[in-house]
């Protein structure tokens, strides 16, 4: 990994030089100092005036679904989830490898450096994100719908592939998924949060996303909600990303503080499955949890765009509410970047000598950003992410320019397996 | 204006050429046939499979306020408009020309063809509408905040106004905009609605925006709603353009219906204003109303981005209706489309032969269309407006691959204005 110097770069409203090695942010420095470790391997960016921010944090997503884009559009749940199933009935390794492949062409055109994927066939979704040059949380899928041979298969493969992870290099992390309290036994359950915590793994897991999961844990767990069920069970602590977290009583907010869970906000997911869409984000803040934004899958959403999802989560915020004040730019940038570096337990999110250098290169020399209005309200509320000029994934470019290396020929592929595989 | 061939483009899915002379659709013929017309004075232009869509129509906006992007950012309404109101009473001619502009590039670059504006110092906006190619629908606004005074200097500057207008050039439309029942006096309405009646002009006004114009209405007016009231006046009627039209009675919406008014949702002005996100989509369909689609001005929305406004029309209808199969695709092109022609009466928004030839053409070879959905489910729900390759209005191209002339010049002229005017 090469050394790279950032010189003219905005940063919180500073003209600054930005000094980067071994995938590490060295130092942050007034622009136009004299600068001595310049040499032949030193690559020098005059950034001219562009604005640098951390590289978003994609928090829950199930990246290979990105070839799954509008396969069912305006039809019920129940339909929706049959094509989904279809669907999945015919996808191998080959279409997770490139389907994770245009997920992380996406990210990187949309400016995020790190992703929490969900998925199955996880090796290859890994080789297809490392190949890319992103950081892949990659989560070993727990999901044995209450048959025992199923848990015991996933038991022995989930070891295996923990093991096989023992060997790989740095810029991915192996995480335990839990699919959800209605897709996973309660032996299972337990055996995969034991897992976990036996080796410091993050846990995964769907939760509370829709109103019937709600009711249906209610009927079959003595009243008690999927909050109160799993903390019954000791699952809940600060290891555990919980996607979702939509149907909320005062008592599960309460559980969701006093644990430290991660509460991950998929707030197009939401609104276009219909799912619900008053996340109680105050009261979850207020409680002591900490919030992320993610994308959830492209068959879901439609797309990985993280600064669509910051929109739209303001947004809607502002409306249910009735409250033009609700959820401040500076929190949906921090739900996108370091809250998500707390979740994950990684030194990202923030740009400071030290930690990762993710760095996005924003060009504000657009119309977005032609105003008095602050950097942030119009990176928010008026860009899109094409305003991400280029792109540094621990210390390593992903993207010039706009340009990401190879993306015709991923696309060329992509194609080809759909077509295969008569999708 | 000169003749336009289109070759190899995709157009509701049968790869076709189309020919447009004069501004006009002339033909529309299946692909590769022999074309007898081609001389030295047509340009032929092989599209490569891209995908041709009618322009987008904005049906609300004020464009000039594009240089007011974030200036009042996660703050109570009241504050908000203070600081429109500051920054209001600094403006000038010169302001709104190269405000039209930024906003001009901004719709060109997101595919947006004709817009129907309500802001001040007309003339100039429309000198820089024509200028960067555009349809602008432009409003004398009446606004006389019930002074005579007032009433009688706009009644006379109006008709100055239209008079100039009568020398207008095709491509540009006069109408007349009451700014809203609470800033306008009952006779100055009634005197506006006459002239644009004796002229046949639309009138656009802002209708049942917030809860509170319904609340303020009812005790100045014998407990009638805004549309009840207006009705009463014989105001509404298949000639008026009622921006926004959020807080309806059962009652309203038939008379909506009835009159054939055109409604025009702003959905993300109506999210970050906290105005209301319960749009009648369904209903006021139902009823008869003719339903259209806007962004409002940059000042509270902030952008002018049609594609992100149909996206969001669509998710926010699932959400709050606990429905996934409301507003379908179809109905939301319409509505950015079709349903606008008809509101304004210009032969636009369709593409057929002797429709006006304002057309977009996509580029669809990239990650958003992917996938083994259709085109207007990616278009809608995975793209962003960067997919807008090529904009032609009225048969001229306005952008080619992305590039619109002058661009550097229009960003930098505009910052010599905010800073002069210590904005």
């Amino acid at each position: 990994m090469g050394k790279i110097y950032l010189r003219n770069i905005f940063l919180n409203g500073q003209l600054s030089d930005i000094f980067i090695s071994n995938g590490v942010i060295r130092s942050i420095m007034p622009a136009g100092g004299e600068f001595k470790e310049v040499g032949a391997d030193v690559e020098v960016v005059d950034c001219e005036g562009k604005t640098a921010i951390p590289g978003f944090v994609n928090m829950h997503t199930h990246a290979a679904m990105s070839l799954m884009r509008g396969v069912g559009e305006d039809i019920a749940f129940h339909e929706w989830l049959d094509r989904i199933w279809h669907i999945e009935e015919k996808i191998d390794e080959e279409y997770v490898y490139y389907g994770t492949k245009v997920a992380c062409l996406e990210m990187i055109k949309t400016g995020t450096t790190t992703f929490n994927d969900h998925y199955w066939h996880m090796p290859m979704a890994r080789k297809a994100a490392l190949e890319m040059g992103l950081r892949p949380v990659l989560a070993y899928v727990i999901c044995d719908r209450n048959t025992p041979e199923e848990s015991e298969r996933q038991k022995v493969q989930c070891l295996e592939m923990y093991e096989e992870a023992q060997n790989w290099p740095e810029k991915s992390m192996f995480a335990i998924a839990i699919h959800a309290i209605y897709s996973v036994s309660e032996p299972m359950m337990l055996w995969a949060v034991d897992f976990a915590r036996e080796r410091g793994l993050k846990i995964h897991i769907h939760l509370s996303e829709t109103e019937k999961e709600i009711e249906d844990c209610k009927a079959l767990h003595g009243g008690m909600s999927p909050v109160e069920y799993l903390d019954s069970l000791g699952v809940l602590g600060p290891d555990v990303i919980a996607a979702h977290t939509l149907w909320l009583s005062p008592k599960d907010i309460e559980i969701l503080g006093k644990r430290g869970v991660t509460c991950v906000h998929n707030v197009n997911s939401n609104l276009k499955l219909s799912s619900g869409y008053k996340f109680l984000y105050n009261e979850l803040k207020e409680a002591g949890a900490n919030i992320c934004l993610g994308t959830d899958g492209c068959a879901s959403s439609n797309n990985l765009d993280m600064l669509e999802t910051m929109k739209t989560s303001a947004m809607i915020q502002k409306a249910w509410r009735n409250d033009p004040t609700a959820m401040h730019m500076e929190d949906v940038l921090a739900m996108a970047t370091e809250n998500a570096g707390k979740g994950l337990g990684l030194n990202i999110g923030k740009l400071e000598e030290g930690a990762l250098a993710d760095i996005l290169i924003i060009d504000t020399d657009n119309y977005s950003f032609l105003s008095p209005g602050s950097f942030l309200a119009n990176l928010l509320y008026s860009a899109h992410s094409d305003c991400v000029d280029s792109v540094i994934c621990q210390g390593r470019f992903v993207m010039r320019n706009r340009v990401v290396p190879g993306e015709k020929e991923i696309l060329k592929e992509a194609r080809n397996i759909l077509k295969k595989l008569e999708l």
